[in-house]
């Protein structure tokens, strides 16, 4: 095995990583290496890579052999590139450390400035400067930082230190008043060195030893306190809170000092090659004049704005104009920069994929394309579902910091993103009510039931004080596009009272709140919120998307209103048709179907579905226009009857008097209907099984509506979808039925309908033996919400309470993410694919798709789109998000095809192709994990500098 | 294709067909069959065959083409082998036509006789045999059965017509007074001439055509009829309660007649080669002299036992003698025949295996490889799973006949057999409280849980309201053998008055009733049982059973009681061993743990165990101690913690002020761990995950238990399981504690100690990433109760509404049986040989067993012997039952193969060899479906005749 290397060195126009090396030398070190070889200005220097850390931490925090030398050898290197020497007293070479992970990452240890300087090296930096005040400045600065950074000494005893020298010593020699501040340039060189000499005391005090006069041991000591702040507190919360999985650690850069504080013709900045918010391509960003990099992070001073800096020093203006068309043609994305000016030279520090607003992401992708810089397929790839959402939400704006702060009440989970203000209610009818008078209505809840909504329909927002993001409420707002906050467990609420309290704030009916949906926070009063507005450069973009993909997209809808809203969002059908919450639509519906379920014979029974059936076919009639030229797949009845009836006497008691049978007959019936398990019970196609009448109304009802709607000129292709099917027996019985009604009302009407008939496959035993149900259906749709359930033997109502420590990295860790919320694609996705494969061997032009919330998750429609599916169905407001994840899954595949075809290991790929794959190239098959990495990484990385960049929420 | 043949002739030594082709001649024709091909006397005649009656109905009732003439044929050739003529007027044929189905069921059409009879052919006869009454009497016996039988006419009306004419005519002739009674055979031959023009007036009044004079048309007639009665209520009704289904239909016979009531010279009788009670080998039966089939069957006279049959009638005897030895030589079993005597001429109509009770099943099979007739194995595939239970369990004495039906209450679900009487009383404690002053107890419930485990230990019987074969009632009685009947819905309970009520009838607290456990039924007052012994035979057979057998049997016990009794059922070792129930055992136990649920932080949970931990230390030392020298499977904690604690506000006030807490503390506690699905909720190893602290304990209480045992000489094998694990890194977490746990005890007792860490897998995730957790895992068990819930999504509480339509044949007929009572093979069953094959590609020595109820089911037994697992693990009481299964599956495997190897296709069915067939032969496998049927069938078929026979309920 040829000898690992630890150290990366670049200078001098030469380096030897890349910017493609950002898991071995974080985006740091990466970014350094790369514009040190396209020949930009960068100061010299090494990195020490992420695998050391790892190393680090696997050999019980000792440093792999070999590294000191090799650590050795390029400080040796650096040195001769610099001319300089580590604690020279003559010209000392100085040095900053930066820790540097492959993802950006707030908590671990950020820059030690000024490494190298001892008592002895400060005087000759004294001499080569000639400038003995600023030697001695960067000295205190050296002290300080390496003191409070790399050894843990508290801040403060450093800062209390200087301003107790300036109030003693320098007020007085410059005979300030007590009520005026001291600079910290008042400040002489004596007094400095009186400075130092105290803070080496403080330092002796904290550590029991002197302050390091070795550089070497200086540089040990900083990078140890690297690695360090990789396992610190904050840096693992940090990690744990941002699903960070999988990073090896983070890389060490030392690079030589270049000083931004040495005079009116230094300087440091950051700034953006294009305008973050808007996109525009115009140069952005900050500058402060005789700063160091700590000076632009503390916000002392105003920093300039690019326009002013280029009328202050136009020479280094132009030289840093030069590195933003540079930067750009070279990476093809707008950049984020840090630079310093030293003495006129420009530097540059840092450079990474900037951050942007939503608009700007469109806008800038549409851009480049347009300059030519990149493909259609690198503008698609770049966009990501936040993107989406950000522009087709409102948010509240973020600049009304204060009043954010103040009306801050509480953090709930963020189901659905958004913003919204209204009047709080607690009861759906309540709702209803208040939105009727054109109020509008937060509606805050325990929790919600199909009954609620109506109510949930008329509010601008829901809130509840339990369930995830895949509860009733969740699902139902995200549908709708609704802001939503769920499991908020600090609310309590009391109904009777009409109130809920939080934190010791009550908040009664009628009270305004604000909901930010896309963080989950809860805010008293209405705060002021920004509109989404949808630039032209999304249509451009998604016209790419559907250019690209090659999986459709449906949608989940089960109203004409829903129908519409995702056609006008691009969907190319219904994938999923709940026929169930038709009943839940009116007094007259909920009514009619409880009739039914209270009805103990198969007569009674009939009669009460036959008032159902005018009510259901007119529903299809108008989903079947909305989706004029679409197919549209329609579920049979699914849940257990228990949820369409009344749990309270009260609601028992009036049901009774509607059907005209005692009290008690629709109590026990009702009690009959009880279930330990609901979800494994008396549901879905078993209905059908034990009330054939119930099948026998849906298909009328469907296919009446469908001959009605045909001999008008709609065109109309039903799928008829028999859900939790367990067997090809159960299924083809169920199946032949279905056809039999069908034909007859054909036959009836006289009209030609093709229609489909197929199955939702849900239980993991449907998917085992896929096969055979393939030979009976003409089509599949994966019900992966309730296929994840019971293969995971996971509740999602119940998941709550265990399913956190199953994310956890450092408990079970077994999921990357929610499985509700992404496809566990190891696990149910395996069987899913096996599933696929059975079934097509079965029946090579099933069509196959999905219909759970997957189908509007990112990661879960690529991995659709890589085992073969031919559609995905997500909710209407996941429409583009949908499309856009489909798109990228082929250029992903492409990617990786390439990838796999340059290192020639496409033939062991290709065994898993999938629809992408198929339609790409025979050969290409799930991408490789890297590279995706890589490419949601891009766009990420907040860092002390963003500070001054605007955040990614729409704010203009 | 070559025409497919539809009729089969025997007669004058030869046979087309022979004993094997039941399943295409029916039970009666193979026999007929082979009797006539080994050159026993049979009347000649031809079966048509069940792929007829198959067709018939598959074509709309329409006979196949070609039928007619092949039946035509038939007869052309039985007239010529009986020189006679059906119809003719001088010496007609007559002929017997009967149905016979692969499998004997009762409620199809049994017999017509003296089929040919017309108005002419009736003076043929009597003048060939000189006796016009006997020719008359047999022509209007065909009147009545053909009208009756075949045409469906009231069969009363014929009857009282006979009565009418007897009383009118008869007593007239013989001046008889109107209180005696007048016999069949005082009817003169005059009045049978009357008699006979009345019954086709009868005929005709009904049908609307006269009585056929035709043959030919009788003879079509009849075997309509036949086919007919296949698809009649009664036939498919008891097919569905039997779960007899795969079967094509049912065969007609068509016979020619011999007579028995030809004089004293002539008879009829039944017999057994030997006493189907004992199991002696003593010839064994019933003959009645000068009578027809139906005669015997009606029962007006008392027939002569054997012995006097010999005696009156030493020729025909003896020649009876010779077919016993013949038959028994040939069939190598204990027959049941029918026979005729006409004329001191014996001639055999039908022949089968004989119905025996279990100590007969026990005796015969080896006495037969005693005699050298059978080999060993042949002896124990003879033996079914019930002749066990037969053996084990008390029965009631069936002899009370009128006391059994005038104490017959109600029936339930047959949960557990065996019989009990006792004192009602209807809570747990009661019962305890009963049974310590030794009183008889059944415990009747609405249902069981875990709390009332003691009461239901101290109870003779248990009977709940609800339930079925594997609710918590069944599956904690199973454990114990203890008669157990659930589901008897009926029962109307009230827990406050003591008392229940069925059918008009109530039973207070201490009235008794008995419960017959063997088929449901419950009795008003205590009924005779009969007890068990164990037969020396038994021991003999379960010695070969051992001998054969190549997979372990263990057993589910959760006490040092249980596993006792297991070890003496000849349990090898523990495979499910269930932590929990243990905490259940007294009052100081679930304090404790409730005390533990209770606990809202690491600290006091961890206190809270430590009360526990010595209480499971101590019952782990006895469970080593009588396991000593075997292996025992600890499942760690499974279910959700809400089965442990209270649920009424009495309950919870109590343990808050146990726990010292306030009480809403309690209820909230409580509240939170309600689940909505409790099923796929916070249970399992997800406990050990949330809460570490009880994996501690209770691993601490394994090892503590074990080392302290293993110190006093015990050989100990402790197996620790983690109960419902999902993922190779979940696991891996888990088992790494376990071990480090585990290290620190075994270093701390400085004992060596040899333990294994494994799981159970129940979820489908599991079962699908089995390699990734074998990798891991030292050994599997298959938890198939969960794991058959999860798979099918179907609810074992809840399937109760839907479950029976899925064995049904006739709606959803997915399954054949019960899938929670006999393993899924197909679904489920998939999965888990997949899993197999995965587990043992990645740790080729894994163990791996199965512990859910079906480890007793003797079928589901067979098919993880199948597919390689190395055992099951039953309940104590199911142990012989799962050992025979286990030889079962070897002589099956061996038969197949031996069936495979002469048909060459062994190598297609070696794919799919398990253990079995590993240990017999590498090219074996499943054996041939068609194998196991006949094989099954064998034992079966009751029918009139059996009647006489007395039933395999162990009435002696």
């Amino acid at each position: 095995m040829p000898k690992q290397k630890f150290v990366y060195f670049f200078g001098a126009g030469k380096a030897e990583g890349d910017g493609s090396m950002k898991e071995l030398l974080g985006g740091k070190g990466a970014g350094l290496a790369e514009m040190t070889s396209i020949g930009l200005p960068v100061p010299a220097g090494f990195t020490i890579t992420t695998e050391v850390c790892d190393l680090y931490y696997k050999n019980g925090k000792k440093y792999p052999a070999g590294l000191k030398e090799e650590v050795q050898a390029h400080v040796a290197k650096l040195e001769k590139a610099t001319g300089k020497k580590l604690g020279d007293p003559k010209d000392p070479l100085l040095v900053s450390v930066r820790s540097g992970a492959p993802v950006s990452m707030p908590g671990m240890m950020e820059t030690i400035l000024n490494l190298g300087l001892t008592d002895k090296s400060v005087t000759g930096l004294a001499e080569k400067t000639g400038n003995k005040r600023f030697a001695l400045d960067a000295y205190r600065r050296f002290i300080m930082m390496y003191g409070s950074t790399a050894m843990g000494i508290d801040r403060e005893k450093f800062d209390d230190e200087f301003e107790k020298l300036k109030d003693e010593v320098t007020r007085k020699r410059l005979k300030v008043p007590a009520d005026k501040k001291i600079g910290d340039t008042d400040v002489n060189a004596e007094e400095l060195e009186t400075l130092i000499t105290r803070y080496k005391a403080i330092y002796k005090k904290a550590i029991k030893k002197d302050f390091p006069q070795d550089p070497s041991e200086q540089l040990w000591g900083a990078i140890s306190a690297v690695f360090g702040s990789w396992m610190a507190d904050k840096a693992v919360t940090y990690r744990k809170v941002e699903k960070l999985v999988g990073i090896k650690g983070t890389a060490v850069n030392i690079v030589q000092m270049v000083f931004g504080n040495k005079g009116d013709t230094s300087g440091t900045g950051v700034c953006f090659t294009r305008d973050p918010n808007s996109g525009e391509n115009v140069f952005y960003g900050d500058y402060l004049i005789n700063a160091q990099g700590e000076d632009v992070v503390a916000g002392i001073r105003t920093p300039l704005k690019l326009a002013d800096f280029a009328r202050k020093d136009p020479a280094a203006y132009k030289q840093l104009c030069d590195v933003r068309v540079k930067l750009e043609k070279h990476y093809k994305d707008m950049q984020d920069l840090e630079f310093t000016v030293e003495e006129g030279k420009l530097y540059m520090l840092q450079c990474r994929t900037g951050k942007r607003s939503p608009a700007a992401a469109f806008k800038i992708a549409v851009d480049l394309v347009e300059e030519k810089l990149i493909t259609k397929e690198t503008a698609v790839s770049r966009i990501k579902s936040s993107d989406i959402e950000g522009i087709f939400y409102p948010a509240i704006d973020k600049t009304q910091t204060s009043e954010l702060k103040n009306a801050f009440l509480v953090q709930g989970i963020d189901a659905v993103p958004g913003a919204a203000s209204g009047k709080v209610c607690f009861s759906a009818d309540r709702a209803e009510a208040m939105a009727a008078k054109n109020e509008s209505v937060i509606l805050v809840r325990k929790e919600t039931s199909p009954e609620d909504v109506g109510g949930m329909h008329a509010a601008a927002g829901i809130l509840t004080a339990t369930g995830g993001k895949t509860s009733h409420a969740a699902v139902v707002a995200r549908g709708w596009g609704k802001c939503c906050i769920v499991g908020c467990e600090k609310l309590a609420i009391d109904y009777e009272k009409k109130v809920f309290t939080v934190n010791g704030v009550s908040v009664s009916e009628g009270d305004l709140i604000t909901l930010d949906g896309s963080n989950g926070n809860v805010y008293k009063g209405a705060l002021k919120l920004v509109m989404p507005k949808l630039p032209k450069s999304y249509e451009m973009i998604m016209k790419w998307v559907d250019e690209i993909r090659t999986v459709k997209v449906r949608t989940n809808a089960d109203t004409p209103y829903d129908a519409a809203a995702a056609r006008l969002r691009g969907a190319e059908g219904i994938g999923l048709c709940r026929t169930e919450h038709m009943f839940f639509d009116t007094e007259e519906r909920i009514l009619a179907i409880r009739r039914m379920i209270i009805a103990d014979n198969s007569e009674d029974r009939k009669q009460a579905l036959k008032k159902l059936l005018p009510i259901q076919t007119k529903d299809f009639e108008k989903i079947f226009k909305a989706m004029d030229g679409l197919g549209v797949t329609i579920r049979l009845i699914d849940p257990p009857l228990h949820e369409f009836v009344p749990h309270d006497k009260e609601g028992q008691q009036l049901l009774a008097k509607a059907c005209g049978v005692p009290y008690e007959v629709v109590k026990q019936r009702v009690d009959k209907l009880h279930e330990a398990n609901p979800m494994l019970g008396h549901r879905g196609c078993r209905l059908a099984v034990t009330y054939p009448e119930i099948l026998d109304m849906q298909v009328t009802a469907i296919m009446t509506a469908a001959c009605n709607m045909a001999k008008k000129g709609v065109k109309v292709f039903p799928e008829i979808m028999i859900p939790l099917v367990i067997d090809a027996k159960e299924f083809s019985m169920l199946e032949q039925r279905v056809r039999a009604v069908a034909s007859e009302i054909i036959a009836k009407k006289a009209v030609k309908i093709q229609y489909k008939v197929g199955t939702m496959i849900e239980t993991p035993r449907a998917a085992i033996l896929a096969d055979g149900i393939a030979s009976h259906a003409e089509f599949f749709s994966f019900g992966t919400n309730d296929l994840t359930q019971m293969v995971l033997g996971m509740s999602r109502d119940d998941a709550g309470k265990f399913l956190p420590d199953y994310v956890d990295e450092h408990k079970a860790a077994v999921f990357k993410a929610d499985p509700f919320q992404s496809l566990d694609q190891e696990g149910v996705g395996l069987l899913i694919k096996s599933a696929i494969e059975k079934a097509r061997g079965a029946r090579g032009d099933i069509k196959i798709g999905i219909c759970g919330e997957h189908g509007g998750d990112p990661e879960s429609v690529k991995f659709c789109c890589r085992i073969g599916m031919d559609y995905v169905s997500a909710s209407p407001f996941r429409v583009p998000v949908a499309r856009l994840a489909a798109a990228q899954a082929v250029v992903e595949a492409k990617a990786s095809e390439s990838v796999a075809g340059a290192s020639g290991r496409s033939s062991a790929r290709s065994a898993s192709a999938g629809r992408v794959a198929r339609k790409t190239s025979p050969a290409a098959g799930k991408p490789a994990a890297a590279s995706r990495k890589t490419a949601a990484s891009s766009g990420e990385g907040a860092k002390s500098a963003a500070k001054k960049a605007p955040a990614r929420s729409g704010k203009k």
